[in-house]
C-alpha cells in the first residue's frame, strides 16, 4: 500500500501532525491528499474524484471554487492583506461586514465579536459569560453546562466543554467549572417505549435538578448546538429546546446557541435556532460564515449582555480579550460575498426543499437494511446509524470498524462521508440539487452494502 | 468630535465588539478605519496614510501588499478553496507546506501541527504537553510554568499562560495549574546596581526555588517568549536562557519557546530562540509565517515529544484534537510564498542590520529625553518607555494616559505605533530600509516632543 503512495503523501505523512487522525492509520494507509475542488467536488492527487458529501468539514456550504468568494478574497488581499481592530483601529470592509452580519441575526443583537475559529469564539463565549456575571455584581455564577456528546471546540477550556470522553481522557480534561447533563439521544438513550416529548421532559427534569441540586446562582450559562454535530449528528427529540428553555431563562442562566455547523443555513432556516423556536443569549457561528473559504467566527452579543459590558466599561477599563485575527479584512470580504450569495441563490430554501428530500431518500433506499438502526437529522445535516441488530439496536462490534469500512467504500465510490463510530454523516454543500442528492444516496447505498451485505 | 466621524467609522462604532479596545474610547471617539495598505503604509478612509510601525500586530513582516503573496492566495483559492487534514486526508499544497516549515526549524523537528492563531496553537501546545505525559506514565506531571508580563494568547487557558493581570481580574483567571515566576524585567525589577548577569541567576534560583517546592515530578513544562512582547517589549537580560534551561533540563521539564511574534526573522536571526541560543522542545509559530495575510499557526513538534506520541498512537487511538482551520490550503499556500520572499529578500539579514541601525537612532534621538527612561529590544522589536524621572525612574501618573497620548500625537504624524501602558512599540515590517527607519525615528521624537516637551 505504502509503496504507491505519490510524493505529496509521502511528504504529509513524515511532517503533517494530523487533527482527528489515528497515526497508526495514517502510518499504515498514508493520507488521501487533495488537490482542487469545483461545485460539490473535490478531486485527490491521483486524479480520483468525489462528491464531497461532507462540504470539508460542514462547512464549504456554496461549494468549491465559487468565483465571487474567490473574487473577493484576491481582490481584499491586494486593496488591504491585514489589519486589525485591536486599540480602536478596523477597516471598512470589516465594519461593513459586522453590519451585515447583525442585520441577519435571528433575534436583535447588540455586536459581533471576530475570530477565526469555532473554538475560539466558544473560548470567548466562556470568558464573556465570567466577565458579565462579575460586572453584574454575580462573582459566584460561574459554572457552565453543557451536554455529553456535544462539540464545542478543541481549546482546552472548549474541549472541556465538549462532552466525548475519547477528547477528554489522554487530555486531563474536562478543566473547570463545567458539568455536563444528558445528550439529548432519543434513538440509544430513550427508555424503551418513551415517546420524544416525554423524554424532552426527562432531559428539562434532569437539567432543573442538576441547577437546584448546584444552586441557580452558581451556573452562569448552558451551551448547546441546535443539532449535535460531531459528537453523533443528534437532532434533539420533539419538545427538547421548548421544555429546556424556560428552565434556563428561570434561574437567569445564559443560552449560548453554538451555530457553528447550524448557522447560515444548514438546517432549513438561516438558523437553528429559527428551527427549534429558541432564543440565544449568545450565539457562536463561523464555518458557513466564509463558507470555509477563509478561517472566520463571529460572536452575536445580545443586548441584555451588551448592556451590561457597555455600561460597566467605565469601570472595566480595556477590554482584555482578543485574537490577532480577529476581523480580518479578508476573512470579512469573504463572508460579505458568502453572505451575498445565500441571499441570491436562496440557499436556505434549497435546504428546506433538498433536505427533507435527502433524508427520504435515504429512508428509502436504506431504511429496511437489516444493519441500519437509525436514519436521522434535520435539514442538510444527516446521519446513519449502522447496527448489529435492528430489533435490539446491539452495536456492531468496535472492533471491526464498521463506519470507517464504510466511508473507505463510499471513497472507493466517489463520495466523501464521514463516519462518527458507526453513524456516516452528511452535510453536503448547501447548493447540491436533488439529483445530487440522489447520487450522493446511490453510491452511499451501494457502499453500505459493500461492507454488509442484505 | 463624534460628528466627523465616516460612514465606516459609525458603522463599525455601532457594530463590532472590538478586542483589547476600552469601549469608552471606542464610544467617544469612534474607531480608525484602515481603507488600503502597501509595503510599510497604510491608508485610512479618510485619506490619511501612516507607516505602519507595528506591522499590524508584529505579523506583517513582508509589507502590505505584496503581489507574491496575493496571487499564491488567489490562485490557491481558486484551485482548492478549502480542505481540512482530519482523518488522514490533506492536500497537497499543505504536505508541501509542512515540508518546507520542517526545513526550516532550528533544531531538528519530527512534524508541525497546524492551526489558525498563536492562541490556538498554545492550547494545542498545552493539551500536548499533558497528553505526552499521561503517554509516558507520568500522570502527575501536569504543571505549567509561564511568567508575569508574558503573552501567549486569549483562549481561557492561553490567557491564564499569559501574566497579566489585566487579562485575568475580570475573567476569573488563571485557571488550571500555572504557576507565574517573576518577568525577566532587568529595567524595573532588579535590585538597584544589580548586573544584567546576577539578576538573571536570581531569576533562575526563583525557578529553581519554585520548582523544588512544587516538585520537579508534578511539573511538565515552562513556556516563554523568546524577547516579552505585549507585555511590555522586555528583553532577556544577559544569561537568562542559558541559566534557565539547564534546570528544565534537570528537572524533565519541556520548554515550549513561543515564537509567534520572534518567529521568521523579528530578532536577525531566523528563530528567537537562535539569537538568544536555546534548544526548545515545542515552537509555537503564527504571525509572520504567513505575514499575516492568512490565519495561520504552527507547532513544531521535537523527536522527543513525536516519538512517545508516535509509539504509543496504537494505545492512544485516534488522537483527538484539531481545528477545522487547521491546514487550511490557502494558508499553506500564503505560508510557501511568504517563506520564499524571506529568503529571496535575506529580510533575516536585512533585520541584522537595521535593527540595531534603529535601536541607535532612537537612543540617539531620545536618549536624553528627561522622560525617556530606558530604549530596549532586539532586532526590530524595539521599546522606549517613558517616565516622570529618568534618574528615579518613577513612573508617569497613570490618569495621563502619557503612552496614549504619544500614540495619537505619532498617528497625526503619520505613524503608527503601540502603547504598553507608557511603554511605545515599535515591530515594522522585517523590510525596511535604514532610511525607513529614520522616518520612523524622526515621527516618533516629534510626537514624544508634541506630548513631552523636553
Ligand atoms: C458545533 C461546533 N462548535 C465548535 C466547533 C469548533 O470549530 P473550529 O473547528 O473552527 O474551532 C465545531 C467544529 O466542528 C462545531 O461543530
Ligand atoms: C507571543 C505571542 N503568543 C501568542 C499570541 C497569540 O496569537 P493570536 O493573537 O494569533 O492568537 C501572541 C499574539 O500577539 C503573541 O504575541
Amino acid at each position: 500500500m505504502v509503496s504507491q503512495l505519490s510524493q505529496a503523501a509521502l511528504r504529509d505523512q513524515r511532517s503533517q501532525f494530523h487533527p482527528f487522525t489515528a497515526i497508526t492509520d495514517l502510518m499504515a494507509e498514508g493520507p488521501t491528499v487533495m488537490e482542487s475542488g469545483s461545485g460539490i467536488h473535490v478531486r485527490d492527487v491521483d486524479g480520483r474524484e468525489y462528491i464531497d458529501g461532507m462540504a470539508g468539514l460542514w462547512c464549504v456550504n456554496l461549494g468549491y471554487g465559487r468565483r465571487e468568494i474567490t473574487e473577493a478574497i484576491a481582490r481584499q488581499s491586494e486593496r488591504l492583506s491585514f489589519f486589525h481592530t485591536f486599540n480602536g483601529m478596523s477597516s471598512d470592509v470589516v465594519a461593513e461586514c459586522a453590519e451585515a452580519l447583525l442585520q441577519r441575526a435571528p433575534v436583535p443583537m447588540s455586536r459581533v465579536f471576530f475570530g477565526a475559529s469555532g473554538s475560539d469564539a466558544n473560548e470567548t463565549q466562556l470568558k464573556l459569560v465570567w466577565y458579565y456575571n462579575n460586572l453584574r455584581g454575580k462573582p459566584e455564577k460561574k459554572k457552565i453546562i453543557a451536554r455529553w456528546n456535544a462539540y464545542h471546540g478543541s481549546g482546552v477550556a472548549t474541549a472541556s466543554l465538549t462532552g466525548l470522553p475519547g477528547m477528554h481522557t489522554l487530555f486531563d480534561l474536562p478543566k473547570g467549572p463545567i458539568l455536563h447533563v444528558s445528550a439529548p439521544y432519543y434513538y440509544r438513550k430513550a427508555p424503551e417505549g418513551m415517546t420524544e416529548r416525554a423524554f424532552s421532559q426527562q432531559l428539562a427534569q434532569e437539567l432543573e435538578d442538576l441547577i437546584e441540586r448546584e444552586g441557580a446562582d452558581t451556573i452562569a450559562a448552558f451551551f448547546a448546538e441546535a443539532v449535535m454535530g460531531a459528537g453523533g449528528l443528534i437532532p434533539p427529540p420533539e419538545g427538547y429546546f421548548e421544555a429546556i428553555c424556560p428552565i434556563l431563562k428561570k434561574h437567569d442562566i445564559l443560552l449560548v446557541a453554538d451555530e457553528v455547523v447550524s448557522g447560515f443555513g444548514r438546517l432549513g432556516t438561516y438558523w437553528g435556532s429559527q428551527t427549534y423556536g429558541y432564543e440565544p443569549d449568545l450565539i457562536t457561528s463561523a464555518k458557513g460564515v466564509t463558507s470555509g473559504y477563509f478561517p472566520m467566527s463571529v460572536c452575536y452579543i445580545s443586548p441584555k449582555v451588551w448592556d451590561v459590558i457597555e455600561s460597566e466599561a467605565g469601570k472595566a477599563g480595556l477590554f482584555g480579550h482578543g485574537y490577532t485575527y480577529s476581523a480580518h479584512p479578508v476573512g470579512a470580504a469573504a463572508a460579505l460575498a458568502a453572505l451575498k450569495l445565500i441571499d441570491e441563490l436562496k440557499v436556505v430554501d434549497n435546504v428546506a426543499d433538498v433536505g427533507p428530500y435527502m433524508l427520504q431518500a435515504l429512508r428509502d433506499r436504506l431504511g429496511q437494511h437489516a444493519h441500519v438502526g437509525d436514519i436521522r437529522g434535520k435539514g442538510l445535516m444527516l446521519g446513519i446509524e449502522l447496527v448489529h441488530d435492528r430489533g435490539t439496536k446491539e452495536a456492531l462490534p468496535m472492533a471491526n470498524r464498521t463506519g470507517r469500512q464504510v466511508l473507505k467504500a463510499a471513497a472507493n465510490r466517489g463520495l466523501i462521508t464521514r463516519a462518527l463510530g458507526d453513524t456516516l454523516v452528511f452535510a453536503p454543500p448547501l447548493v447540491i440539487t436533488r439529483a445530487d442528492a440522489d447520487a450522493i444516496v446511490d453510491r452511499f447505498g451501494a457502499a453500505v452494502e459493500d461492507v454488509l451485505p442484505g
